[in-house]
C-alpha cells in the first residue's frame, strides 16, 4: 500500500472511468478533480459518492447556486481546506459574485458565533420553536 | 449569581428595553425569543449581538430565505439544538418550502461526509482552485 | 450490559471507591459528580482520568479559576451540556462574576466567528507568526 | 472576481483605510495582520468585525492575557490555523511564559477529552448544577 | 408544515414503505427506528440514505462490530446524542462487551485530546509519514 | 520564548530522554516521531500524555488494529491533518489493509452525514435505545 496519489484516467479500472466519464458528461469539463482522483482508491465509495453527490445537487426545490453556497457554509465551518477552495469555484461557476460571497461568510461568522453563545448561556427553546 | 434565566420586558435595565424594543419593530412581533432574553444578563453583549445580527440578516445580495438556510445549515452542522429550533422557524417564515427543507438538509449531509472523505483520503488542492 | 447508571460508593468496587474517597479529599464535596458515577464503569479509565484532570487543574502558572474558564470555553465551543454546566459551576466557585463570565462569552463568540472568518477568506498566516 | 488576496493600505478604499488606521493606532504596529487584509474585501464585515473586537477584547472584567488565552484555546479546538498562529503570538505578547502555554495545552486538551468521555457515557447533569 | 414527527408505515407513501420493508426485512426487525420515521419526510433522501448505509454497513474487509463501533466513535465525537443512544445498542448487539465500551471511550477521549495538542503545539508531519 | 521546534535526544533533559527510552522501547523504533519532540517543550505534560496513551493503545478487550482504526476515525472528524497522517501509518503497520481502509472511510463518511441529518431532523431517541 503506497502513499495516497491520484488515479489518472489512463491508469484507472473500467468501472473508475465510468464513473469519471460521468462526471466529465454531466459537467461539461475535460478532467474531474481531485477529489475524485483520490476516493478512486475504493471504486464502490467512489461510484456511491458521485451518484448520491449528482442526486444532491441537481437543481431542484433549491438552484444551484444556493446549494453551493451551504455546501460552501458546511465547509467553512468545519474547516476542510480544500473543500473550501473547491466549493468556493463551484460556488462562483453557479453566479456567486463578490457581494454574495461576503454575505455569505458574514451570516456563516454570526452563525458560528451565536451557537456557542446559546450553548454558554444555556437557552431553552421557545415553546413557539416546539412545534 | 444566580442561575441562567430570562430577563422579561417587565424586569429589564433601560438598555436592556431599548434593544428588546428595536427587535420587536424590526421583526414585528409582540416579544423577543429565549436567546435575547438569556443574553440580556450582559447588556453590551446583547446590544452588541442583535446590531451585528441586524446588519447581517438584512437583505442585500442574498435574500432572507437563503441567509436563515446558511444559518440553520451550519447550526446543523454544529449540533446547537436551539438554534436549529429557531431557524428552521425563521427559514419557514420566509418561505421554506418541506421540499427546500428536504434539499438543504440533504446538501449539509453530503457536505459533511465529503469534508471527511476529503481529510481521510488527504486530497490536495487542484491547481485550478488556487486562484 | 444494562442502560448505563451512576454507580454509587455503596455499591462500588474498592478501585472506585480509592478514586471517589480522592476527589472528596481533594474537592472537599460530601459527594462526587455524576461524571465520576458514569465513569465508574471502567475503573482504569476512572482512575487515569481523575489522576490526569487533578494534575492538570492544580494550580501551578494558572490560576484554578482561569483554568475552569478556559475548561468551559471549550466545553461551549463543543455544544457538551454537561461539561458546560458542571465547568459554570466550577469557574463561579473559584471566583467567576457575572461580569467575567459575559466578557468569556463575548470571547468565545468571536473567536468561533473569526476562525470561520479566516477559513472562509484563506488567511495566509503572516511571516511574523511563523515564529 | 480574482483569487483571494491581501488588500495594502496603498489600494485600499477609504473605509478600509479608516479600519486599518483604527487598528494600527489600537494597537501601536505599524502594519495591520493579513487577517484584516484579506477581511478588506467586504469592507462593511472588515469594520463590524473589527468594531466588535475591539469592544471585546478591551481590558474589563478579565485581563487581555486571559482573554488572549481564551481566544488560543477555542482556536485550538477548532484547528484554525491561522489563529492558532496569531493568538499564540498575541498571548506572548500579552504575557504568556513557556510554562502558562503548556498548562493552557493541557487544559485545552482535557477538556476536549472529557467532553468525549461524557458524550459516550451518556452523563446526565447533577441536580446541583441544574441551578 | 407542520412540527416535525414520526411517519408511521400506516400513514406512509408506497416509495417509504418499500423503503420500511428492506429496512425490516435487511434487520430481521418488526419495526424501524425514529431516524427513518422522520427521514420519510423526504422519501429521496430516505431511499439513498438507507441504500448508502446497507451498502456501507455490510459486513466486508471490516465486521459489523468494528463498522458499528465506528460509528460510534465519530457519533461521540460529534456529541450526537440520538446517534450515540442508538449506535451503541448497535454495537451492544453486535457483540460489543462492557470492557470494549470502555476501551472504545478511551480511545476517543485520548484522540480528542491528543488532536488539540498537535493543533497547539503546531506539530509538522514527519517526513515518513507524508508517504 | 522561540518559534516551536522538535526538542531532540541529545538537547533533551533528562526527564525527558526517560520518555524518549520508553517510547522507542515500547514500540521497538529509533527515533520517536515529532509529536513527542514537540510536545517535550512541557516534560509535566509530554509524561502524562505518553503514560495515558501507553495504557490506552495496549491490547486489550479491543486489538491494536480496531484501536488505531478508532483512533483514525476521530481524527478524520475533527480535520487534524498530522493525527491522520500518523494514525494512517500506524493503522496500516497494525495490519489494516486498502480494502479495510476504504470500508473505515465509508462509514467515518456515512457517520457524519447521519448525525447531521438527526440534528436537522430533530429526530427524538427511540424508547428501546434509552436503556
Amino acid at each position: 500500500m503506497s502513499a495516497p496519489s491520484a488515479i489518472e484516467y489512463s491508469d484507472a479500472l473500467p468501472e473508475v472511468r465510468a464513473v469519471y466519464d460521468d462526471i466529465r458528461k454531466t459537467r461539461n469539463v475535460p478532467d474531474v478533480n481531485n477529489f475524485w482522483k483520490y476516493l478512486a482508491r475504493d471504486p464502490v465509495t467512489l461510484k456511491r459518492t458521485w451518484q448520491s453527490l449528482k442526486e444532491v445537487m441537481t437543481a431542484g426545490a433549491l438552484d444551484p447556486l444556493t446549494k453551493e453556497m451551504i455546501y460552501l457554509a458546511v465547509s467553512v465551518t468545519n474547516g476542510c481546506g480544500y473543500c473550501i477552495a473547491s466549493h468556493t469555484a463551484g460556488a462562483r461557476k453557479a453566479g456567486m459574485t463578490e457581494a454574495m460571497f461576503g454575505e455569505l461568510m458574514a451570516v456563516v461568522g454570526m452563525a458560528n458565533e451565536t451557537n456557542r453563545l446559546v450553548n454558554g448561556y444555556r437557552v431553552p427553546i421557545d415553546e413557539a420553536f416546539q412545534n
